[in-house]
């Protein structure tokens, strides 16, 4: 079999910076976990780790930004990664926005929604949260998302894979 | 602001046809709503329909697994649609063999991966399942997962997005 981190690379999704807010506090990081799950309502699920700095936040602001990066975005996806650290404000010098729950759109993104909680559970080592998006943009309809398939080793996370299945 | 549907097209996902079985009963439908969800358990979170006619068979058997299309199987995702109607058999005619849990993984997919029930919780119209692999294979490293993006309006889903956000 070949390796567990190549084959979950075929489980294919986009490359968003999620933006958060309460007040003032503003973070913003990448995630890849996000798909649409329910038409009525509409609804996203966006798994994260609880862990992060933006956590806390995304929880007492309520809410969260999905903003999607275009192919030739690397560069975004990595100044809001893990690996960029949590003491620095990442947003310095990225150009943004408030969405109107007040969490950031970055300018440069293709396209953006902006949710609020609506449900949330526990996943492994991450947690599920539901948004019902109440705002969104359609920036450049002609570009094409990133594809976390084509991120290569970015975030570091082949060695979060087991060496095997079952 | 562009049409809802549009923007929802640029969260990104790619195609799967999901195996089911119970015992000597099996089914299969066509998905776009899969995304791992966390490391340590390894987990999927996949959004299926409760009115499908394979969701039962999902829970009776306890597990689903996920096949990858690659980028020219728009037939096999339209095979599996829900266009298609449930009472025939959409399996006939085309090449699979059981998995280890018994549920159909199709020869032509780049990849699969069989997954037990992990938890399950209801998401609007839609319910997340958990599914936690236990197997899974790359068949073809080189062949490019089909994007939900690139199938159109095959699933005539784009009549159930609202006209506006909010």
């Amino acid at each position: 079999m070949a390796d567990v981190a190549d084959l979950f690379r075929r489980v294919t999704t986009g490359v968003y910076v999620i933006g958060v807010a309460d007040g003032e506090r503003r973070n913003a990081f990448t995630a890849a976990w996000l798909t649409q799950v329910s038409f009525d309502p509409l609804l996203l699920a966006l798994s994260v780790n609880r862990e992060h700095a933006s956590y806390p936040l995304l929880l007492s602001g309520g809410g969260f930004v999905a903003n999607v990066l275009r192919r030739d975005q690397l560069h975004l996806a990595e100044a809001f990664g893990t690996r960029s650290g949590r003491d620095q404000d990442k947003l310095a010098g990225i150009p943004w926005r408030p969405a109107p729950s007040g969490a950031p759109i970055l300018t440069q993104a293709i396209a953006w929604l902006d949710c609020r909680i609506h449900d949330r559970f526990a996943a492994g080592d991450h947690e599920i949260i539901l948004g019902r998006p109440v705002a969104g943009e359609l920036v450049a309809p002609d570009a094409d998302p990133l594809l976390y398939q084509d991120t290569g080793d970015l975030d570091g996370s082949r060695e979060l894979y087991p060496r095997a299945l079952g």
